[in-house]
């Protein structure tokens, strides 16, 4: 079983998922700071796991000296650092969600001594962690019922084992999916320019003795047109209130190709990932990264010298190309915005 | 000026695009074997570029000696060449087309000196290298009428000078639009897995001066979305008498999501790239090439050790998607079977 993020011994390990597949190398992030280095490095990524390893990272931030001596130091300590966590990465929301829930906990815990509020908030942190797996685990189960006996199933990026704490969201569908069912292949999307598909979910498929190909991102159209490719699924950074979707780079144009393919595209979310803030996807900050990521590959230069690139590192498909968003509480379609709307009524 | 292929003091010199953009390294084709194994190989590619050191190739393999002696004799060691340098690459039918001019050369001058025969196959190859030079010019000159100032073309793969003797197909076109008008820039598509984007046409643009920006394929939606693309221009291995194109692995999928976003899709494509005996694109074989395109990149593994991978060189896309072939006779727009009959009719 692949553990992306491990607290142990109240101490917080991570897989440096920039080292796979040629090296399974865990490190210790003994600080905010290293965690936050962590997360804008993609040492660990994922939009659940960097929600998770922020948490922790609060925590890591809160327990060193200088203690906090008061509640109101304590508190804007927890402030601070979670404004500075939350400046690692935009597009994900599970990152401000776990932050919020840290800070909110604090919040409402002010009446204990601090050094049990300390011991809540880590214990705030290992629930995030505990509800990851659970949540994965549920949206694996509940997904999986939605393949066939030898479907042959694409997706993008990595949204595994590597990208949460528990089995993943869309590859933990697949690998579900693949114990469930009998003739499940994959088609891997190697996913310039990090090659997450080709590194990270192709690890995974191999520990999980899944047969898979690997196929370049451009080669998808051909493969649907070819009647290859039965089904789509993806995870998800960012969902908004009307079934927007945010996720890698990549993802809008596999949508709309497996539509006008007719074939079904299934977004992987947990609850955490929807913003429920966010009335659509057009307001969805898209981080920019170094364009270093798109002219060098295995740090030799695919281009000639001095090119320019441009690297948005996640793309916003609209809901009408989505067939179904499967998260921890059910399957929701369209219409999204009505759906949803009942969904989060019946939670809070 | 770039010439991928010369032809001086009787021998073929070849610039090596597999070294490309690092080095740039002219080698010299002696034989006939040596020519396939360039094409095979990559170091020559490119429709039009193929078709003419393919005939090259021809002669080259009959003025080595043993001569033949009797005109039977010189046939049949054309026949033979045409065979051999025909099995090279399947999908690209210039090869053929021009492989078929120096067969239909032969054979309409059975009754010159086996000398002459000779010399007239020669001047058949150089035939075929100028018109190409002439083609070309008249596509790019043609094209660049469809662009307007201002415009942000996309292209795909290297239809450049590189691919061609002249100027290029469809990068002559952005070549000539960006003299002809002004502000315009270039969306290059990296094109995996040989990255020919990122090699050629990068180099291309680079030597011509014009600004643009290198973008992952996956991208392209994005910016399509983002009304960052105003046309896409690409050219074409192979065109049905339909419309239908062969042409890089990923056209197809970026001619969809053109055609979604209302934005021009034009395919640039000499006359000697329609094979008139094809009436639709369906039958057009695509090559397979090694997987290994696919799972290495600069001869590092980008996957997990053993991985598979597809590796279809080439994609068909239905001429519906196609917005205009633009070729030396004209342009050529939807009903494209009618309006192709007329245009080769003309042609006979």
């Amino acid at each position: 079983m692949i553990k992306a993020i491990e607290w142990k011994h109240n101490r917080l390990f991570i897989i440096d998922q920039t080292k796979l597949p040629g090296k399974l190398v865990k490190f210790e992030c003994k600080t905010p700071q290293q965690v936050a280095e962590a997360i804008v490095n993609m040492k660990v990524r994922g939009a659940p796991a960097i929600g998770v390893v922020a948490a922790f990272g609060v925590y890591l931030g809160i327990k060193r000296p200088p203690l906090a001596k008061t509640f109101e130091q304590l508190l804007s300590q927890v402030e601070k650092l979670c404004a500075m966590l939350g400046k690692t990465r935009p597009t994900a929301v599970n990152l401000f969600w776990a932050l919020d829930r840290m800070k909110r906990c604090a919040q409402n815990n002010r009446d204990h001594k601090l050094s049990t509020l300390r011991d809540i908030l880590l214990r705030e942190a290992m629930n995030i962690y505990k509800e990851d797996e659970r949540v994965t685990k549920s949206i694996a189960g509940t997904g999986a019922e939605l393949i066939r006996d030898g479907d042959t199933i694409m997706t993008h990026c990595n949204a595994g084992a590597l990208a949460t704490v528990g089995v993943g969201t869309a590859l933990g569908i697949v690998v579900e999916a693949a114990h469930k069912h009998s003739g499940i292949k994959v088609l891997v999307g190697e996913t310039r320019p990090r090659l997450q598909g080709a590194r990270l979910t192709a690890w995974e498929l191999k520990q999980a003795r899944i047969p898979f190909h690997l196929i370049t991102d451009n080669m998808a159209a051909h493969f649907m047109k070819k009647g290859m490719i039965n089904v789509v699924i993806v995870g998800a950074d960012r969902v908004a209130m009307n079934g927007d979707v945010a996720n890698k780079i990549g993802t809008y144009g596999l949508a709309m190709l497996a539509y006008h393919h007719n074939i079904p595209f299934y977004v992987a979310a947990p609850v955490s990932t929807f913003d429920r803030n966010l009335l659509n996807g057009d307001l969805i900050p898209i981080e920019e990264r170094d364009p270093a990521e798109v002219t060098m590959i295995n740090d030799k230069p695919i281009s000639v010298p001095g090119v320019k690139a441009l690297n948005p590192a996640f793309d916003v498909t609209p809901h009408r190309y989505v067939s179904a968003i499967i998260t921890e509480l059910g399957i929701v379609r369209a219409p999204f915005d009505q759906n949803l709307k009942n969904l989060f009524a019946n939670l809070l």
